[in-house]
């Protein structure tokens, strides 16, 4: 068994080492803050599709080290000290979670989650909440794309032979459904989740028996109501097609009907025409074309403009892999300390201006115009700050300080939310039918401009005023006690 | 719980939609041969190192469906016949399975596998193949690259939080260690499977303390043989560093030592050389130096070049999610049917010529040069064939027919060999020390032309003779049963 729901050793090395150094130095049960956040949008997005939310969870209730997991610790070459092994045996994570919810438009730079608990526990969950959550962020957010510009149309996932391994494929479906995915051909999934579950037949089904339309019949004798049949295995036009007619026909004669073809290979934009014409002609208007082929967003994109007659669109490799960007990069960074009893907020900074961090607990506020129902902004505050909507509010970029906006009339929701109290989960979590609905209404609160597929307007995520202060001032005080001391010995 | 070994549900639907097509078409037990095998290697590289074979073995010993499995299915639109789901419940993988042994260098078109049984466990099992050896094929092959170019230092794998999901860093961690790295940050990688795990401390560490000095203080008294400081958390030259030495010094005032210092960001090339510089003027000259930051083959060899003074690299991200082609694309394709007891040789034609498969149940020979030792070409026989050391051999190229090579006094080495039978495991397998061993060893058998990283030489994959001609007659027979009386037609 390689999996478990809270597996404590799914994680880095360097986090035990850590946990012990702390336990040694006695620092273990300081308090901390760590906010999980990316830097970039992935595939020139102009936005990302929140995701992984249950399993991090999940994973955080269940974390515990089994016995044979201690006996593991042991047997290292650091020699942990056994009092050590024996706390480990009774750890539970039990700190505090605040959480956006799962299918929610995020922007770079916005805390996705914030723990808060003792350094020890918010040490070892770091690799696990990052490898969850990264998934799932990155895959559904491909996957929105590919829902934009299939408007209407059947979208189902086909990747679980490329991807990277099993949970990939089953997480993988889950997130992909959750931004707008229709089905999925991976069976655990369905089981595990309730998506529906979608496939007919491949090519060896065709070779295997003495002849196309033998098989074809065969299929169809089988699923006599929901037969869709590969046509490429010989030759679609002029081997595949006719003999699905046919097929489709004596289905007909019977009372009943052909739901689809299948094109997997080719000139998809010629052959699904081709095709429509093929089976209008027979009659067969109501069969459906689906197309699957290495397909993603930007083949979608031009067999739709080349007028390709496709219903239905079965994404593999580039979706599940997020082939142009297989990983999204998110990181956890620690951005508050408890100091006699008070929060004091951390910054980390670095030569590259972007990795600064935005220091101390944080709340992200989307700011929506009360006229269009529209989102304006988010807006990132410090969580003692409140936004009050009755007064107008001033935006400004937090680089370009001088680009400023006033909103006035506006509602101001606020993102982050607490789910886990002392490690227990504080609310009950969302279905995901309720999670794919809640991520339809959240497109619904933005302008084209900012989810279109290609050079999208970047959204504004500000920082309040107090905070961008904060900021500003620890970045001073970090370079005066460590960066300008040492300049002067030079 | 996510993840069984012999997990019979993850698969695509339309495995269990054929497996119920033959079942109902009373077809399901007709014997079949099929090939696992990938056209194109990856990353521009001259050849892949074969990996995930453990894995798919487990798989297949103990695929089963649970009642629970069962259950889901029957809530399925198809409604399956309620005797079909009854015999769900004995199923167990009772075929043959052929195979090259993990750790061999293999080339495009070689069957890595071939399985015999019945059609329907043949398809099941298709889509969990697939996904595991694909995978650590596709890692084994990234971690080859970035071995070659790191010659002796110390790799190390560093993925986990950016690997696509869990499942993927544990068994990428192990593709990597059997292709020549040397330890892994996972945890559970390590318990698992006997690798050695390797982690220090973050910049969180770093920023728990007042400053930078007490951090690296404590964490030297946690661990005071084995410490690697990170130090570019504020300033890796004017603090990192000097506080970095001041603990190395006061640990071999000790006796001990300061094992290393880590560089995590900046100008690796130019901050190494300084380290160096740095440490063995303050007498440190055993510290190393581990560099890390988004780091693959083509920044290892940027950084050799630009004579970097680094002993040992931590890779993540683009080793654990093969960032620059992150599926290989590896086919199961039937290559042969039973026919009254016969095997009959069967083909999958396209109008691509490449995805043209090569029919017939086939052997894998390497030729090896008697006096160089070395491997000259590897001759894909039908299993009929004996390939005679005594006999002169003619290998031709199976596109461009007459390049043709006459090899004799060479040794030929089967690749393909018997792992299971009857649903069981026949051979005891290797342990992945051993596999790592016989890696190592398979490179020494191949000139350095074709193992570099740019513009590799092509190794020539020729077919029998025999086997070129079958290939030939099949695909004239095809042509003629299929697409050819279709054109008479128009």
């Amino acid at each position: 068994m390689l999996e478990r729901i809270g597996d404590a050793l799914h994680t880095d090395k360097y986090q035990i080492t850590m946990m012990y150094a702390h336990w040694k130095n006695g620092s273990h049960q300081r308090k901390r803050a760590f906010d999980l956040y990316f830097r970039h949008l992935p595939f020139g997005n102009g936005y990302a599709v929140f995701a992984g939310l249950e399993r991090a969870l999940q994973y955080l209730e269940n974390l515990r080290f089994t016995e044979e997991d201690i006996a593991f610790l042991a047997r290292q070459p650091e020699q942990y000290d056994p009092d050590f092994l024996d706390m480990l045996r009774t750890f539970r994570f039990q700190g505090d979670v605040y959480a956006v919810p799962e299918g929610t438009i995020v922007f770079p730079n916005e805390p996705l989650l914030r723990l808060e608990g003792n350094v020890m526990e918010l040490q070892l969950v770091e690799t696990a909440l990052l490898n969850f959550i990264g998934y799932q962020t990155l895959v559904a957010t491909k996957a929105a794309r590919i829902r934009t510009v299939a408007g209407n149309d059947l979208v189902m996932e086909f990747g679980t032979r490329r991807a990277q391994e099993s949970t990939a494929a089953i997480w993988g479906a889950r997130a992909a459904y959750l931004a707008g995915f229709d089905a999925t051909s991976n069976v655990r999934a369905g089981e595990r989740f309730g998506i529906p579950i979608i496939g007919t037949h491949s090519h060896s089904w065709v070779q295997d028996f003495e002849n196309e339309l033998e098989a074809f019949r065969a299929f169809a004798r089988a699923f006599p109501e929901q037969s869709v049949l590969l046509v490429d295995t010989y030759d679609t036009l002029r081997s595949g097609l006719p003999h699905a007619i046919q097929v489709g026909l004596e289905l007909k004669q019977q009372g009943k009907r052909l739901a689809g073809i299948r094109l997997d290979s080719g000139d998809l934009a010629y052959l699904s025409k081709q095709a429509r014409k093929m089976l209008d002609e027979a009659g067969l208007t109501d069969t459906r074309i689906i197309a699957s082929s290495d397909l993603d967003e930007d083949t979608i994109l031009n067999l739709k403009a080349q007028g390709a007659r496709i219903d239905s669109w079965g994404i593999g490799t580039k979706l599940i892999t997020a082939y142009d960007q297989p990983a999204l990069g998110a990181v956890y960074k620690m951005v508050a300390k408890m100091e006699q009893g008070q929060w004091v907020p951390t910054i980390k900074i670095s030569s590259n201006p972007e990795k600064v961090t935005t220091p101390g607990r944080k709340n992200v506020y989307r700011i929506i115009d009360k006229v269009t129902g529209k989102a304006q902004a988010d807006l990132i505050t410090h969580v003692d700050e409140r936004v009050d909507e009755k007064t107008p509010l001033v935006l400004f970029d937090p680089v370009h300080t001088y680009r400023k906006k006033r909103v006035t009339h506006f509602q101001a929701i606020e993102l982050l939310q607490p789910v886990m109290r002392n490690g227990e989960l504080t609310v009950e979590l969302p279905s995901l039918e309720e999670i794919r609905r809640y991520h339809r209404e959240q497109r619904s609160l933005f302008w084209e401009e900012y989810l279109r597929l290609l050079n999208p307007e970047e959204y504004p995520v500000d920082l309040s005023n107090k905070l961008w202060k904060m900021k500003q001032e620890l970045i001073q005080q970090i370079y005066q006690t460590f960066v300008e001391p040492k300049k002067k010995q030079d």
